[in-house]
């Protein structure tokens, strides 16, 4: 019975591989080498552990299951599609990599159901499934009773040596361990290759070690070609670990069953081939067709099916007896499951009129959070250890999110800003109704930028709380001086950038940032305070650019002005109006929501008659001749900024009113 | 006596921890708690250890000193001026952080001399000091002789808890473990502090433990306030243990001194203010006024100068007697230093005709690579893992810079984009002549642009050889394909972005990125191949733009295109001219040099009269409206990519000649 069951394991595992096989060879492209090597630990997980349902790739309590070595998706796409998610077909398998198809060259959760992170830069995955623990555990302790546990599953990985030397990992795995999500497993597949040849070449430290001194539990299983007993003890040992996250090195061999290509760089990223493909078949004793599943496999892997209806259905029955006996807390939960707002949320996010206090625009984001935080209690998040400078700290609430009060919201990221975005993008993947900000110095964003992105492109409603904007930085120079940072934010595609000239703007800001939950949300802010305008709009930042002050008739002259720029163009506009010029200022505090507007509104904002066109903005200019043509004017940054107090860099870069009118003089002739 | 050199040690400490304090008062902005902790240390290690001459802070041999904490600047800057640097005078301190200072708000090596590296983002210090330590082992195996070591220097390190929490030094650092870089000695500022507060609430692992798997000699100094002497053993033992990097972790209080501020996150980054101040001159019996040092504190630190006059000019002599024993090698050294170039470094950069077979601009690179390797020895670089895709490879040249092999020049990075371009930076730092390169695919650019932003800040001549360059990338999909990133580099100042169109513009482009060794190159180039152009030319990329084809009398439209997207632009205007249609082709391989221009040539390439423009380019469209105004066109993309071979993801997303054509078209009327 023992061979039966081996020969079963054995036909089980080889599917995965040759699935991989067949589809990589047929696009001609892929990376054979991760799933061939690491077909027995993704069999293991997801046939002895992993708690899913395939009919319902979104059931909420599932496992979560990460494979932060992204390029090795055949891995997943084969495991989806012999558990018998509808989303990956055998068809589906055969346009690997082709236009359309549900099986894209990394793992696009956007694209297939089933797939939990958008993988492939390395490292991030990992560190998204940071993020998902926490927000496991956060939601367990704010919704679990003594005796219901509605949140309770685990958050699996498979990671590669790449995903362990890339610094995201580190920052983020540190904080999982100060953190002890014990609910957190990660499988590293320690199989000694890269693209460059063997990790002798440049990574020979002690990963297990190193983890170690994070505070994970560490197990090493020799054998991860064929020692699928080892790896089930290791998971299970692992599950057991509450006050830690587990990491198992499990040691493989890179294109396992390629006689001429396994354990060889080679087998990386590109297909085996005919040839080497036969002889792979030879080796794994695999005797059927490309793209062929002998059918005792199918039928094992689908047990996962009826399985996953089981669970579900189990959990559902929970939920019930839950909701009859904890009927307040149960419409919260399914209202957040729904991704639905509470009622009036935002109903104590602040209005403002030029009679009131100008404050920093970082400032007025503390009001907001403020005034969010109670009615909003799905907001979650913190700062990479800024907290007093980004002021992203909730009114009212104290202390943080730790390992013995994970019922508070408030994260201390350290100084973390990569690890940061991907617990935000892995709080926002776990897809239960949480809000998650966090906060750093604006120019920071190019160390997190690659988790922005990601953001971005999975669709992640994720709002950075970015203060410190501009050249206003003052003293701390230009290392902490954003030039080209708002800029290099704007041009990403689907992301809101915000840079709101005062209270009623940055309430405005606030409140589109909760709303789009599907894009994330950069809030540009000032560390140094603004005037609050006389006819500045919460409302309108939805039109992304609006007239903030006008004039009769066509204008002579139009301003386009942002953030704490804005009241210099306001300044202006009134000297130039005294003497009896027609000036125009356009508030922009969202170009990409301006951008979406009709032609006619832009037209009415910025008619194409008026070539006039001043942009005041303490950043590059570029991006900005969209609205200033090649007739415009721009007072903007042309290179690095310097050390010096806020004003006094502001003064000697222009952004004056004498140099604002100067160059409209120039304009206006 | 012991007593009276006590004393005198504490005047020199205390003289440190003073000025910071006064410094930071007057200037009303500051961080004090780290250069009053670091004290010690810092007065310790450049008493006791740090070779240099004050006088001349260039000289080649010295040891180099990095803050990596740069927030501590205060700390340096009363180094330089005690230790006699003409750079720091007393009256530079009183300007701390004030407009044109020389003592800017973080260390920056271009307004300093005496400051190594400019720091403040943290990590990143850390991470060049590798990239300083591989410089020097790099030139020890290159140019010493048995009887004479020219180059042999320390590279020391003051880190705080910021800098080993961020990742980019957890990558620096295990490749420096991997490497046994044995002249590199951090002493790590373990304050428990940091500024939200204890580190107990996100940083509780176990540093040293973590540095040990990295392969590092470790060593803990329990007393960093007052325990000097153990300071001293220890940096005397790490200094002796040469097969490994070395940390000391040196246990200090943050803004020790103060009696009621030190040990709180309050001392970190505020002035004391005039009230703490006095309690502090108190606590530590300090007799003197704001900014006064005691005459005995002068006299003990200036002796450096005397013994850096004697250091220079002992190794003056060594290097005498290396010129004439070893003449040849002297000559390449001292050219090397400085900063020529050797005599026809770039006479095999190749040329093209519209004959030869079109490649990929990968492919051209590696050719060029291929070309400038023997020619140009100070060339030293690598790949993060991508040697094979980003063809980073120095044609003909076998092995790499290993721990045993440090004469070599590939460096092998391992997927470690940040640290990569952080020891790129340090190798540019060494100031030696080395021309340091290093190759990802563009997207990750992402991943690195925290330190690529200090290559352009820092006047550094890092060449960052950037494939894969567009939805050309093809199958890996929309995790890889760079859509933002051509236009976020190009808005970083001082950073020449080059995206060239064939053979001929990839030579030109290597060319310019060899000679600009005061601002880093991002070279953009394609996986796909595609066709050289009849009339592109290897010298005019140095215009940054250039009419690759014309036509009689002013054009009816101009296209603009770079990188693959050239072809296409060329073949429109073939099928436009047929019809009649006078058209121009604008070549624009570096937006960056054309800029620099004269308003005559440009007005000459691009006419103000002639506004039908159109752009193709296979990124987002920002920031070319500064060409193609409110009345041109764009074929650029909007959006992500997708996963499809690279040709199918060009024809979707419109790069195709029918949409080029019907574009113009379009705007032809």
């Amino acid at each position: 019975m023992v061979a039966a069951s081996a020969s079963l394991e054995n036909l089980c595992i080889n599917s995965i591989r040759m699935l991989a096989v067949d589809a990589i060879n047929k696009s001609k492209s892929g990376h054979p080498g991760l799933p061939m090597g690491c077909a027995p630990m993704g069999y293991t997980l997801w046939d002895k552990f992993l708690n899913h349902n395939p009919k319902n790739p979104k059931w909420f309590n599932r496992d979560r299951f990460v494979l932060s070595a992204g390029h090795g998706c055949m891995l997943v796409y084969a495991l989806l599609h012999l558990t018998g998610y509808d989303s990956v077909s055998i068809d589906d398998i055969k346009q690997f990599r082709q236009w359309g198809a549900k099986t894209p060259g990394h793992p696009e959760t956007f694209e297939t159901p089933g797939v939990e992170v958008t993988t492939g830069p390395l490292g991030a995955g990992i560190s998204n499934a940071v993020g998902l623990a926490i927000a496991e555990s956060h939601l367990a302790a704010k919704f679990n009773k003594k005796d219901i546990s509605l949140v309770d599953h685990f958050t699996y990985v498979i990671m590669g040596d790449g995903c362990n030397q890339e610094g995201i990992s580190s920052e983020a795995c540190s904080l999982a361990g100060h953190l002890k999500l014990g609910k957190l497993i990660a499988l590293y597949d320690d199989n000694h290759i890269t693209i460059d040849g063997k990790t002798d070449v440049s990574f020979t430290e002690d990963v297990l070690k190193r983890y170690e001194a994070y505070g994970w539990h560490i197990q090493h299983v020799p054998n991860g070609n064929t020692d699928v007993n080892a790896i089930e003890k290791a998971i299970q040992l692992a599950k057991e670990v509450t006050d830690k996250p587990s990491i198992i090195k499990i040691t493989t061999t890179i294109g396992y069953g390629s006689p001429n290509k396994s354990d060889t760089a080679g087998v990386h990223g590109a297909p085996l081939g005919e040839e080497e493909s036969a002889n792979t078949r030879q080796e794994l004793n695999w005797e059927y067709a490309p793209f062929e599943i002998p059918q005792e496999a199918y039928a094992h892997y689908r047990t996962a099916i009826n399985k996953g209806a089981k669970l579900e259905s189990d959990w559902n029955e929970k939920l019930n007896s839950y909701k009859s006996k904890y009927p307040n807390e149960a419409k919260e939960f399914e209202r957040m499951l729904r991704g639905e707002l509470p009622e009036n949320w935002d109903k104590d996010l602040p209005t403002y009129t030029s009679g009131d206090q100008g404050l920093a625009t970082r400032k007025h984001s503390q009001i907001c959070l403020g005034a969010l935080g109670p009615n909003l209690p799905e907001l979650i998040g913190g700062s990479a250890d800024l907290t007093h400078s980004n002021y992203t700290d909730i009114k009212g609430e104290t202390g943080s999110y730790q390992a013995d009060t994970p019922e508070k919201r408030y994260l201390h990221f350290g100084v973390r800003e990569h690890a940061m975005a991907a617990i935000l993008n892995g709080i926002a993947y776990h897809d239960s109704g949480l809000i998650p900000y966090g906060g750093t110095f604006l120019v920071f964003a190019d160390y997190m930028r690659g988790s922005m992105r990601l953001s971005a492109l999975s669709e992640l409603g994720v709002i950075y709380v970015l203060t410190h904007d501009s050249i206003g930085v003052g003293e701390d120079g230009p290392t902490h001086q954003p030039i080209e940072t708002i800029p290099s934010l704007r041009a990403i595609p689907n992301m809101l950038v915000f840079r709101p000239g005062d209270g009623n703007e940055t309430s405005g800001s606030y409140k589109l940032a909760v709303q789009n939950r599907k894009r994330p949300s950069a809030l540009c802010l000032s560390r140094q305070g603004m005037a609050n305008q006389a006819n500045s709009s919460s409302e309108k930042v939805a039109l992304g650019g609006y007239i903030l002050e006008d004039c009769k008739g066509t204008p002579d002259l139009i301003f386009i002005g942002t953030g704490s720029e804005l009241d210099l163009c306001v300044q202006a506009a009134n000297k130039l109006k005294a003497i009896g010029k027609k000036v125009r200022v356009v508030s922009m505090p969202c170009v990409e929501l301006f951008e979406e507007q009709s032609d006619a509104y832009k037209e009415e904002v910025l008619p194409s008659n008026v070539r006039k066109r001043i942009v005041v903005e303490a950043a590059a200019s570029f991006g900005w001749h969209k609205y200033i043509g090649l007739d415009g004017a721009s007072i903007t940054m042309n290179g690095f900024g310097a050390s010096a107090p806020g004003g006094k860099c502001m003064e000697e870069f222009g952004f004056t009113l004498e140099n604002v009118l100067q160059k409209a003089n120039g304009l206006l002739g």
